[in-house]
């Protein structure tokens, strides 16, 4: 027998409605919200059995577990929303431990009187994301704030995956002499919502680059599984996430400018704004960190796959006790690259 | 080689100082706030590794994972404060599938200016919570929004666990003739945050019931292992979670008022409101459904535990198409326990 279902005086007003503080309630409103958007976006057994939990199946093997909260402003940018954007996000953390992502759950923070069109748009947007990743929500939490007391949708998912035998991926095994491989481009995310919301007024045709880079780590770790550090640099940016492998591992990074990927219109708008692209964050970009005897296996295999085309071989691990990022520059200088201080864009994902 | 601290210029003003946009930024001064703050609190091997997520030992079995978002205003209440309830919140939406909790993960989204004194005694009180339960939080994510755009703090917790062998709890297994029981009182959590929030002006005495309940399903468990479903009364209260389970297991149920128990003064407070202690939240109680025959063996099990002394048999399960909830009042009379519509105390977890 089939669980009943709830009748509703009316259905949900996914045109001219909004969120209301009974949505967070606990009771029948909540049901309804639940069931005419998120089930209906993101329908699967799990999320039917609308238990407080979901019962999964998850093969032998280590597990990975990871979680973002995501306060993107503004919710929707070229290239993406706050809905993909938390789902790849959360995919690329479990991703990044060499792990093949299996289920996410996604906890809803939203304001009283959010319209529910962007709200349907944006769960839409996530099981679009979740279903090209063929990695299901499996389980969920919706809560209301008052109006003025949070700012449209924030969105927590958390994800688990399991790390194949043999893959020992981890920010502390970065080794000198290592080759330092980026999988393309940087600075788009970050460009893209800044963009957007400062309302630039020249045409900048930026788009995010907010991705699921799963199946490109999978591809990774197939052709070369003795990877020994994988990142995205998403808040940050490149900067910050080379400066927390070299400190975790206790050894400094040598990179060349000319090597790293930037396109021509992020770098007209970094110089634009003063800003630099190795500080800016990205959302389908990853570093690797592997011997130099397989950084060409592993560059060959990362530009066989769409999200690294673009790869490149943009330094190398060193020695060093300060555990210093230094750059070459195209001029033929070195500075450093130092961690981002503080905030250089605030809300970026 | 024991990876390198980072050095900064001045430590974290714990006392005076407050959320800045900078702690969410991915750069030194969020690397800071998490070492300072979270990692000191935390403290354990998997958040030491510093990665963005966890790798995990798990045991073979059926995994559950839950998540529940937090934005309990007040912060703090009688009894309990926004970082215990986190734990516990979830922790319990993980045993009432008849799991044991192993870890956590957390995601923090802090508004500007949030005294950072407060954070602290907050993710204090989240340690104490998770030491207690015996699961550590192991990954974590920490996002800051411009003053006015958030609420202080919300929490994000999610967890997993395993289901040991020949338990299959689910709210679609009530069946006709099942003893519905209570693991203890109603309404604490609900009447110590409203009385806190409105400042009532007579000392009301009730506290917040928070606490995890996964030592008291393991008990039962133990007992009965044929537990047909439980359920943790919170957001819309003890009216909620049997019309839900009704409505999953397409039943009815009979209950007694006389059978239910309610403290005095939660009992007073919610008549000088005018509120049902039927609909309000519970953080600390279960609902527990059996068959008949086992009933006074998991009541039994239930009172040998230090969070079941109060345990009773409240009802029964009764077959029903309409799958209402119906309630013996104390005067004889009968009368229907419909789900909560819309929200009798907004942000109450």
């Amino acid at each position: 027998m089939s669980p009943r279902r709830e009748t509703y005086a009316r259905k949900l007003d996914l045109t001219r409605g909004c969120v209301e503080i009974g949505h967070g309630g606990g009771g029948r409103t909540m049901a309804q919200l639940i069931e005419e958007l998120f089930l209906a976006a993101f329908d699967n057994d799990w999320l039917r059995a609308q238990d407080d939990c979901a019962r999964l199946t998850v093969p032998t093997g280590r597990l990975v577990m990871a979680t973002d909260s995501h306060v993107v402003s503004p919710l929707f940018f070229p290239g993406g929303d706050i809905g993909c954007l938390s789902v790849h996000g959360t995919l690329n953390d479990v991703a990044m431990a060499g792990a093949r992502p299996l289920y996410l759950a996604a906890g809803f923070i939203l304001e009283e009187g959010f319209p529910l069109a962007d709200l349907q748009r944006i769960v839409t947007s996530m099981a679009r994301a979740a279903q090209a990743a063929e990695v299901p929500i499996v389980t969920g939490d919706t809560k209301v704030v008052e109006r003025g007391k949070g700012d449209g949708v924030f969105i927590t998912t958390t994800g688990v995956g399991v790390i194949p035998a043999g893959v020992d991926i981890s920010a502390n095994r970065a080794q000198p002499g290592d080759a330092v491989l980026l999988s393309g481009s940087l600075g788009e995310h970050g460009m893209a919502v800044l963009a957007q919301r400062e309302n630039l007024s020249f045409d900048t045709s930026i788009e995010s680059d907010t991705a699921a880079l799963h199946g490109l780590v999978a591809a990774m770790v197939a052709a070369v599984p003795d990877i020994h550090c994988l990142r995205d640099p998403t808040r940050g940016g490149l900067s910050s996430a080379l400066n927390e492998i070299a400190r975790q591992s206790a050894v400094g990074m040598r990179l060349r400018e000319a090597a790293i990927p930037v396109k021509e219109p992020v770098r007209a708008l970094c110089e634009f704004l003063g800003l630099d692209p190795l500080y800016v964050a990205n959302e389908g970009k990853l570093l690797a960190i592997c011997p130099v005897e397989v950084a060409e296996t592993l560059l060959a295999a990362m530009r066989a796959h769409p999200l690294g085309r673009e790869a490149a071989l943009i330094g190398e691990v060193v020695a060093d006790p300060h555990g210093f990022v230094e750059m070459e520059t195209v001029f033929g200088g070195h500075r450093l690259v130092d961690w981002l201080s503080g905030e250089q864009l605030p809300r970026i994902c």
